[in-house]
């Protein structure tokens, strides 16, 4: 069994691939590759299981992968695209002890004004989410993992990418929201196994990576292997993968990378 | 052209069909009827086209229905599984003009605390969703027809319902979420062609109202037709329909009404 295995559960931007009522040959193609719900990605570890960020999509793409259990929930900000299905954690909260929530301290005050309906606790039903508030400000473990917060910006928006380290080896670094990374943080992911890294399209963004920008820092910290996510529909599949350099590739959802 | 489509996007509870981890015999049925994504409904008239509620699935319930524009958005109350697509209304969103967002002023109260970001209306960016908050009080018009907000009781809950006229035919009530009609309300729907009433499941809920429950509503109503919605995994499609008197049928996903 692999130490680390990671699912996308999405891969797309903020309003999916397809976008509603748009007819561009990437929202009418026929790749199920192109088709891309909001960006998140499922952890399992032989000893536990966690979900990064819980999107719109959130409940389909647990249907979509069997999932049914998990011990806890992280986010990396609080953009709508990776909160929105906070609620659908209900399902998978274990009953009656609660499930973690592992967010920097301003991601939970949103989550908190967002969501304050559960953290307020008054509904003690069995079929209620019952969130534990986990504030972190350095690293922190899931069972043997250790995920270590980075600080990332995105536009004008302060977030977190993370660093998975089991064993003393990185294993992974997923960074699905930014568009600078900073010098120290390039130090503490170099050398990863899996970086897995915001490339939103070719034209530039005012708060995500183009394709070139992801390849430089990629460059930067040198992993093994390079997955693209938080990917837009003016990015097909097919002909996007064909010109990467290798070791480096678009993810998809549904894609499973056992580490 | 029937004065009035109303589709249904969604005819689920807040947790949906299937529930994430239930293997109950409606969760792994193969009944297409028997998925259900979370509760609203797609209203297009001659002139113009309304949604109401934006719960998670929103996104996906547009590519199902080939929904690529919209008039105004409509809200029944603010809980998560009506409100938590609200963003992903940005693709429909009439740029530069905005899109008419009608709820009633605590039901805005509440959009607004959640998804600040857009009433902010910091963003300009074409892309951005620009809503236009019309809060009401009393009846109001959507080209030629007329929506009359109910208030019903939701648990400890106020929400409403909307009854749709047009010539002065009272076309459609729309009752999803309630476990109390109050007489008032039952006078002013008295009659109309289609009821639409929340049907969650046979045991006793402390916010819904049951099957039994919604048919005496209905005798009361005296409809033309009744169509169940906010359905549980409790009831399979195709049994409880079975079941139920003349004119009164179980609403399904895509299930369209032309009225």
């Amino acid at each position: 069994m692999p130490e680390l295995t990671l699912t996308f559960l999405g891969t797309g931007t903020s309003m999916g691939v397809p976008v509603i009522g748009c007819e561009c040959r990437v929202c009418t193609s026929s790749d199920s590759r192109d088709r891309r719900t909001r960006s998140s990605i499922f952890a399992r570890t032989p000893e536990c299981a966690w979900v990064v960020d819980t999107g719109p999509d959130f409940r389909a793409q647990c249907l979509r992968e069997g999932i049914g259990a998990l011990d806890a929930a992280v986010f990396t900000h609080s953009h709508t695209d990776h909160v929105a299905g906070f609620d659908d954690l209900r399902p998978l909260c274990p009953f009656p002890k609660g499930l973690p929530i592992h967010a920097s301290p301003s991601t939970m005050r949103d989550l908190r004004r967002m969501f304050g309906f559960a953290f307020e606790g008054k509904n003690q039903f069995p079929g209620y989410l019952r969130p534990i508030p986990s504030e972190f400000t350095g690293p922190f473990f899931l069972g043997k993992t250790e995920l270590v917060p980075l600080s990332l910006r995105h536009g004008r928006a302060d977030v977190n990418g993370f660093l998975f380290v089991r064993d003393g080896v990185k294993l992974a670094a997923y960074l699905s929201d930014c568009n600078e990374v900073p010098p120290e943080v390039i130090e503490q992911i170099s050398g990863v196994r899996a970086l897995i890294i915001d490339a939103l399209r070719h034209r530039p963004h005012p708060t995500h990576f183009t394709v070139a920008e992801a390849l430089e820092i990629s460059r930067q910290v040198g992993p093994l292997e390079t997955w693209f996510t938080h990917l837009c529909h003016e990015l097909p599949h097919a002909e996007t993968s064909a010109n990467l350099p290798a070791g480096v590739r678009l993810a998809y959802d549904g894609l499973k990378l056992e580490l």
